[in-house]
């Protein structure tokens, strides 16, 4: 499926970097779900980041819907969003065509590609392809939204500083929601925003750990074996550039865990069953098990820094020094964070699609 | 795709714990490649594990092949693996059938399937049906290997004890191929059976770590965005029951890295480009570079112990205690090392055959 | 997919004509199922054809169910079917193994498989491999008929003999049900058992065309543009061998007739809508419109005929002529008629799935 | 995949007849394909047909391609297609909103999207989103033909006049590349000119058979089953609206032929092995044996005329006359023409890249 993802709500990819648009096509979504543009926009300001952490590239990245909606709502065909590119600016980057990028995807390209690829700010392989999985996954989290149905992910760890875990996770999405930088405590904000400006006066960058929870998704979810909830998750999340890990519920914390402390206990809770612990992050055999979805993900650093670097031209085969020129950002972790509660929020409606029909998040 | 994975080699899984039998159907394999009968039920073996550290469910896992193999080789028509259940009992599950073990799926699939789930020992879900994974593998790995590209897979940490890295890959695949257990320090392994043997008799269990490599992988295999190999092996790897985690190179050590200490700088190698460090495990932009393919998995410690829990009874919906009778394992992280090698394989098979077409792995 | 079909029902073929055993598994079906196996064993046997008119390799075609059902129902797993070979004689095929058959997959298969295909008895090519397709049909027809969806097939015309089309459906159906040969005209049935008796005795074979109809679909089942019911049904017919053409309602008669003759009027019928005419056969714009759904399928003539033809060796790329021996049909059209209500009906379960959720069916 | 079809070359669809804009996205093409924007240009052109035969609505239809093109050749990438609806006039169709015209799509789309589809001029239903097929056609028969291959589609017979069959395909495919309407013969061409000019004047319509052949096509191309050439063919061809029937080589007259007279027989033709009839249609067992493809598709009569007609106001659900005004073809199959053509080379490119690897096509 390459550029796509999803079995009954596909989520197909296009653009590059300085191409003329980027877009995404959204097929398979329930007829009759609101288009909240306000909502789109504002997750699209999301992705940007604040001014303050981020890229000097910035683009209103104003969202077309070209199909798919009629009357302000979904039809339940295909939705093509298209997000133009204004303000590419090619001559940066002819001299880069055949310099291999440290930990940027370039030498890999050429071996795909032969030299064909659109070389220009990371081309396909560029962060600027995940406006079009925003826009897509706003529509998304609307739908689930108004199935009770909710998403949040802020940054637990960049840079060695820790944000705290989840604790009411309503309230914390509520705050998130409202946050310019998708941290919940203040003060490890604070520390974390004074670390990413640190590293930018260094010409260096930070990875860190996003924190995603997903809560009110019914139990019976996810297939078996290769649809587990687990897979899907993981195959959508892992195609987000810089993202190199991820754990479910306690995840690699099992390693040196216990059975007995590891086990999630069952207990009744008037007419419904829950688990007093939720180390398995709120799924069983790849199905949810109606406590909340949890996992994380590691996400490296942005590799694009201006201090001096090793690399090869690869046309030539010689060895050289590289100072990468150009806007780029200290750290794209809190930009990050918005487009894992978009992929995710289209994986869900998928899984949900194939469970329960495509009329289930019909109004 | 539920019990079917891949786009060009498919494999399919079928089965349960105490059914007639289970097995697997592999589709799309190249012709002409050698079945290697001795090969195969080495790898059941360690599948099994070693009697000292495993179930008492010690069935010969004979693997029938009842199609797409003619006069000892491939035919490139799917080939279908029959493992038959010998031991199953079915008298000790009846009093479990509406009892929700802890962090097994058993919950999970009465929300999914309503009751009529096979329940006797976790059915569809149970770990048995990785006996099809490592007879379909068996293949793949030895037609990779004609390939000169090569898997290994050993315990990292168990219960908190640590083994070391890989350092020369081939040795320590050579190493870990003739080895009853999969560590590499032999001080490690002496205390990580130990610490298994002790788990046995507390009525617990461990988890750990696994770590995976792969080299000879040709550079431009994987394809952008969702079919990455991050993508296509986690979408794997998470079918294995137990797998809680996954982390590709740094993985999440890359959270407290600095974009300088992270980039892998490329180097030429005569008529190579290899890079310095591989904290990026062989994957720039979800394609292979030319460097090994690094992992490692979390596995959660096997969630059937014998000390007393607390569950509920999703008939009553009371609550209550259990204590699990019957055989089972202190750790299976031993086991499912060769688990992970096999799906690895038959993804690598995979990706191989949509980059230079079905023909590639025929000999 | 290669041999597997469906989104959220799945079917995957294996098997040779002369290896061990030849099967399916089917994914996805709904739990809850009641297994027949009176009714497979019926549904086996009309494949077989009745003696008079078909091959002389009468095996028991015992179907064996190894997975997915349970208490004597399906559990929503997958269910694994096997079909052990009981009367291969390899010894007839040693000195076929490179003589291309006339209008045989023989040829096509040297060109993909280099020579490593099971050649005997046109190995993965033959319709010995639909047993697995009417096994896993007998189940989804079974679900279909508890939510009021029938599935008929009868031979429309053979070697130039025509049956009548369905009249009353349900009464057709049930005829069909009880008929050992699949016609609804008793005076057709007896001219072309008495053609299929005359090619018989000339060595020599005759094809025909098959029509079947779905009564009781759901309107609104189908996704536009690649998944439309012509598309999913297209897709899954053309596997069987032998079958060279399809057409929907008046399908090629469409060619003569004008915009005003073809259209299908609609009119009320209490609360519901339906078409005075059916020349569309249920389907617009690939969706089920509430009426039967109608198609026909064009059969060659079985290619194994004892006649002498000219051929190719293609390992010494010399010409000759052939004379084959051994059993062979002078028709199949009477034993592919099942094979096509199997499909239909597997094709459906998966459009209703998908549409509806996977317990739609489910009891 | 609904709106998606292909494996490893993968095209998606999205768009409705009077939205913003409609378009394509191909994804997994080689790179390095020369794009020729006049011959997308001229295959646009056909699309819309002879203005003396065909619609009034006579948009530019510029194709713009947004992505997965850098300095006028493919780079592997996604290629977006974007063309804009510039002359749509919603208001023509208000008072149609609840009218089901026969044969349709607005009937089935009510009960599948209840009302939220976008109902004017057919909405995602119309052949106008053919446009997006045609300008990812182009690129793929362009790729083709470096390697040989070609394609080419006539229009076999229309309201009962024939054309003659494809002769030398060569000189054929070239007169067709010239000529204003896909008809062979002159005399046929006048006859059918005529025939459709008359329709327009009666307020009707009429439908036809096109023939498509496929030269050079390499042996041992396709899967078997339900990969088979005609599967997969047979599935992307349903998807253009009007087409009810395929048939592969000698399709339906295969009926009433003896096996004798309808096999094909081999015969070496110096280093190659080609057969003397070609009633297989250059398909055995779902798989290529090098001689041409050859199929036909049945074409219904435009469903809209102007003629007064039967219907139903599926809101009120009243019985009343209909008589559609606007712009509608008389005949839309000389239109047709060029969609199949363009899907059959993507299809093709699909298949050729599953089997040869993704840079098969490249330059």
């Amino acid at each position: 499926m390459k550029n796509s993802i999803g079995t009954s709500v596909i989520l197909t990819l296009f653009g590059e970097s300085h191409g003329e648009a980027i877009g995404a096509v959204l097929d398979g979504l329930a007829p009759g779900i609101v288009i909240d543009e306000a909502f789109i926009a504002r997750q699209m300001e999301k992705r940007r980041g604040i001014a303050s952490l981020s890229t000097s590239r910035r683009e209103a990245d104003k969202v077309r819907i070209l199909s798919g909606v009629f009357e302000g709502k979904t039809t339940g065909t295909p939705i093509a969003f298209l997000i133009e590119n204004e303000s590419q600016k090619s001559g940066d980057y002819s001299k880069m065509k055949t310099i291999a990028r440290p930990s940027h995807a370039d030498y890999a390209a050429q071996l795909k590609y032969h030299g064909f690829q659109d070389h220009r700010g990371g081309g396909h392989f560029s962060g600027r392809i995940t406006a079009g999985i925003v826009a897509a996954g706003s529509v998304c989290l609307d739908a689930l939204r108004k199935k009770g149905i909710m998403v949040g992910t802020h940054i637990l760890s960049c840079g060695g500083i820790n944000d705290r875990h989840f604790d009411d996770y309503i309230s914390d999405f509520k705050a998130l929601d409202e946050a310019e930088t998708p941290i919940l405590s203040s003060e490890s904000k604070e520390k974390i925003e004074k670390l990413i400006e640190q590293k930018r006066s260094e010409g260096d960058s930070a990875g860190g750990v996003l924190e995603t929870a997903v809560t009110g998704l019914p139990g019976g979810v996810g297939e078996p074996w290769f649809s587990s909830i687990e897979s899907e998750l993981s195959r959508a999340l892992f195609a987000i550039p810089a993202v190199k890990g991820i754990q479910f519920g306690a995840g690699f914390d099992f390693a040196s865990m216990s059975g007995s402390e590891a086990n999630d206990a069952f207990v009744t809770d008037g007419q419904t069953i829950k688990t007093v612990t939720n180390n398995n992050g709120g799924i069983n055999g790849g199905i949810s098990n109606g406590m909340p979805i949890v996992f994380s993900l590691a996400v490296k650093p942005t590799p694009s820094i201006f201090k001096e670097q090793d690399t090869v031209d690869f046309a030539s085969m010689t060895n050289g020094k590289l100072s990468i020129e150009g806007r780029h950002d200290p750290a794209i972790i809190h930009r990050a964070a918005v487009v894992v509660g978009s992929l995710t929020a289209i994986v869900l409606c998928d899984l949900l699609a194939l469970r329960f029909g495509t009329d289930y998040l019909a109004e």
